[in-house]
């Protein structure tokens, strides 16, 4: 009989914890610094992949120095050189932005062909509905576009506009594997990327970056809709002495799309 | 000698423990929804005063239905309804928008006398030095201007415009108490209330209100700088269907000093 209570009472409680785990389960991103330090040339702070990844196991970002593309997957963390090697990162590696989410998918899609980045967006925007929230997202699929990265940068930092004139494209042709990234809304801007922004890494890890432009075929999409949003900002001169406060919308979509 | 040895593994470990820590130690502020959904009239969610105290004790807001302005202060949480009389908050009370601290002071300054808003504001950049992070601010002293609160709307909610429009203003003379409040830089603009945003309320807990004019006497200004940042955004259709993107900053300028 006291056996019987003790099991009630431990079913009882496995029940409220479930439920009350639901009633708060709002999907969480964390993130490192904003995107306008990163455009004024803020590329070093003391935030590192350990940290991120007590935090998430899924997201993009780069490296300090903005030295490539930061992927992480499945709770394993990636480098995209500017040489097109790829490194698994340690926990050491430190990180001057970055947005992580432990991903759990709340709606999934599937993509047939899109042949271009604009395709690829209306498709997104038929998945992702309420667009007053963030979304992680997540497509599997037979990728072919151009992907970059950027090498590690010299102090006095230039900003990233200069410094993305000088990016490495990659040419990459019907290979499989990940795009992972986020969809923004306006309201963030100035904090992170207005609209999509989006990496690739192939499933055999040979190849991926920031992608600039693509096709997908047979695109496995999943989307992650996220209302707990969390940003720490880092310490140290060159943060408190940028310039944050600016429009660099324009640079930014520069930036993120020029090839 | 074995307890020797354990003393002295008990203070490196409780050295180390308090270097991480300070390390760690970035004030975090807690937010629920974004200004610009407050300035659309999304004033109801089902985040309550319990869950914000699990996160703060020093902080202001408002309360679903706009009813009345919230201010917490040392892990009370007090309401000023638009009759002036000021409730403390039961755990229950759920709020549209709301942002708390547990209030640190990084730097403490005094303000002999300021007569007027815009001297109050301008003594307060001179102790506020990092203009790139949010500050908390608490200022304890002999206030006297004008305060407002705003009375409970009933749907279908107006803009907050349209709500302050039928304000309460207070007048409050040489009465001892504490303004609580943040600055945020531009940057937040949207999801916060860009530069100072302060509530008032009196040591005797009779008086108080959102600020929208006033001078200090004899203050004593305690200011936290924070670093981490994080926003919980409510689920429900008024949020999901708000124009959160259009650049409300006139008139909310308006909302806030307006008198």
């Amino acid at each position: 009989m006291k056996l019987f209570k003790r099991t009630l009472v431990f079913i009882a409680l496995f029940i409220f914890l479930t439920a009350s785990a639901s009633a708060q389960s709002q999907n969480s991103m964390y993130q490192i610094s904003t995107i306008n330090a990163l455009m004024q040339g803020v590329y070093d702070s003391d935030f590192t992949v350990k940290d991120l990844k007590q935090h998430g196991n899924f997201g993009i970002g780069t490296l300090n120095h903005l030295d490539g593309e930061m992927i992480a997957l499945d709770g394993n963390f990636y480098q995209v050189k500017s040489t097109g090697e790829i490194k698994v990162l340690s926990g050491e590696a430190k990180t001057p932005f970055a947005n992580v989410v432990n991903f759990r998918a709340d709606k999934v899609g599937k993509i047939k062909t899109v042949g271009n980045f604009s395709e690829l967006e209306k498709a997104l925007d038929s998945i992702i509905q309420d667009k007053n929230y963030i979304y992680a997202i997540r497509i599997e699929g037979i990728f072919t576009g151009k992907t970059r990265s950027i090498g590690a940068q010299s102090k006095p930092y230039p900003s990233l506009s200069a410094a993305a004139k000088k990016q490495i494209v990659f040419d990459i042709i019907n290979t499989k594997g990940t795009v992972v990234g986020f969809w923004c809304p306006e309201y963030v801007s100035g904090i992170n990327v207005k609209g999509y922004h989006l990496h690739f890494i192939s499933d055999d890890r040979k190849s991926g970056g920031h992608i600039l432009s693509c096709g997908i075929e047979a695109g496995k999409v999943q989307v992650s809709r996220i209302s707990d949003f969390r940003m720490v900002l880092p310490s140290g001169t060159a943060f408190q002495a940028a310039e944050l406060n600016k429009d660099y919308s324009k640079e930014l979509a520069e930036v993120e799309k020029s090839k």
